[in-house]
């Protein structure tokens, strides 16, 4: 949320509002004054994380606003917009070009943020004004997650110990245990020089971005050996600390239904694949070390041989909170 | 792994080499002339992400080695050590302290990387030092993720799809089931002005740094309602995406007996909690309208009910991969 000074007046901007008004600015279509009213006032949205499909005209003309430490007189901000926890989410898509025109616009911003009682600010940047990086955390900001295109800051404005949400911690990895009819096992031997060359272990991968983890298991074993599989139950998952980057991560083991039986391997990241029969794969002398391993081709061995369900299926399911369809994973026998 | 010229013969460092280099390098404590080579010749340690408590002086003098495009000569290269991918992770406590010898050590050491065939390169740069973000980024950096201290940037070398690991992507949340003998379930009203206030639910919340699921929930319900409890089961986890900064969500239900009764709420996020018929939470009218709430409340009372477990249990297994402890989570009945 934004003020906009029109004849003196202070209209608070919606985030669209907020967009749009610099769009029109920028071309220099309407003046201020043509600016309708019931633009300006309209509700502020939620979730605004959410939404950024839209890439309006970057480094468009500021919003003009009092400052309310100074009435009289009229500073540039940042574009921005409330959120739901009395914090602020700034335009990426509209920062200043120049570094020294962001220097000036952030401080001031801050200072109003501040006077208006705001908590935690989100700036998000994009890789393109990677230059203003710097300018932001000499003022305090602070990194929060960043991916390829953009870096987030955050600043946490109240005098107590900061409540913003962390960024994301964990990596989700997916493992397909394969078994055929003549109790073979599905296994690799991947192709990089690290501590598991030369095992044949479990087909397995991180998911994509916004994967399930049932189909990224299928997808996985896909790739590196060729076989079509359904998926069938979630037997087990392991959550370790402090792996790669100093994070945590999550591997899902999944028990798929082979529907191929050919095997094509995918010569970038496996040095081969093959059915091997399921007391052999144990048999390996790294299996008789590995507890954790171990463990998890004995459960899915046992999962083979129930005849009914141990592990958990997916179902899709409606939240009201977001209105998104979602998968909930769960024992199907808990509740028949 | 990075080059030392001695004598005008080039040696390889370890990382632990390296670091000890500058050290004694900065503080003019030995010429280099003194430096022993069998430090030098240690073998490259693997899974550097792991390490880094150790914290070496910082913008120490940058190792010398010959420039493999012009032998004859001496340019200053990043200090680094290879990881187990073909790739190159620079050391974060040794870059130049200013800009200017940054870009062109930066720059020198692309080079002498892409000469030598390497793939993927991995540079962490401090808070402190982010004025040299731009920099990487105008040489063809991309950002990786970032948490609050630093930035992980990454550049891929070879012509051909990037092949190196995301970052993290993915919030851990928990929800805990806490019931007692009368059918009643503890619940809490949150205080923000978000989509779910008035609507009395489980405590939830995300995970710490490093924790593991089922502390997480019985920390969570302890700090919310004052409650104590103990694990017993993880009955069921949703998966959604696109969720908080376009990123993905775990979010496991724990089932958690309780230990104490008595409610002392957390004022800062909390407006209320109680033990609360379990027929009266799903009489909310939004629990009529969230299927996902009200699958998840329906499987934690039939998991109540029911007289053996159907959902995950965690067990601590060793892991030869990297000599770690971490939590196997599964069903006993499984493999009993």
């Amino acid at each position: 949320m934004e003020a906009l000074q029109l004849n003196g007046v202070c209209y608070t901007l919606s985030r669209e509002a907020c967009l749009l008004w610099k769009r029109i600015s920028s071309k220099s279509f309407l003046g201020s004054h043509a600016f309708p009213r019931s633009v300006l006032w309209k509700p502020i949205s939620s979730n605004p994380f959410l939404g950024g499909s839209h890439v309006p005209k970057k480094g468009g003309v500021q919003v003009v606003s009092p400052n309310i430490a100074s009435p009289d007189l009229a500073v540039e901000l940042l574009c921005a917009w409330d959120d739901e926890y009395e914090g602020v989410i700034v335009d990426p898509y509209s920062l200043p070009l120049s570094s020294n025109s962001f220097a000036s616009t952030l401080r001031a911003s801050l200072l109003n943020w501040k006077l208006k009682g705001k908590r935690g600010i989100w700036l998000k940047i994009l890789q393109e004004q990677t230059e203003l990086v710097p300018i932001a955390i000499q003022e305090g900001f602070n990194y929060h997650h960043a991916e390829s295109g953009y870096v987030m800051l955050t600043y946490w404005i109240p005098d107590e110990p900061v409540m913003l949400p962390a960024g994301p911690s964990h990596q989700i990895g997916v493992a397909g245990f394969v078994i055929n009819d003549k109790r073979e096992v599905l296994v690799v031997k991947e192709k990089c020089p690290c501590s598991c060359s030369g095992i044949w272990k479990l087909p397995t991968g991180y998911i994509d971005k916004s994967e399930d983890i049932f189909s990224g298991a299928v997808r996985e074993v896909k790739e590196e050996t060729g076989v079509d599989t359904m998926f069938q139950e979630m037997v087990a998952f392991r959550h370790a600390h402090l792996v790669a980057f100093e994070k945590s991560d999550l591997l899902f083991v999944c028990m798929l239904k082979p529907v191929s039986f050919e095997i094509t391997i995918d010569e970038k990241e496996i040095q081969a694949a093959k059915w091997m029969p399921v007391d052999e794969v144990l048999k390996q002398p790294f299996y008789r070390e590995d507890h954790m391993s171990k463990r998890i081709i004995e459960i899915c061995v046992a999962t083979y041989e129930r005849d009914h369900s141990t592990g958990f299926i997916a179902h899709k399911l409606t939240s009201k909170f977001d209105g998104n369809l979602s998968y909930l994973y769960y024992n199907e026998n808990t509740i028949v």
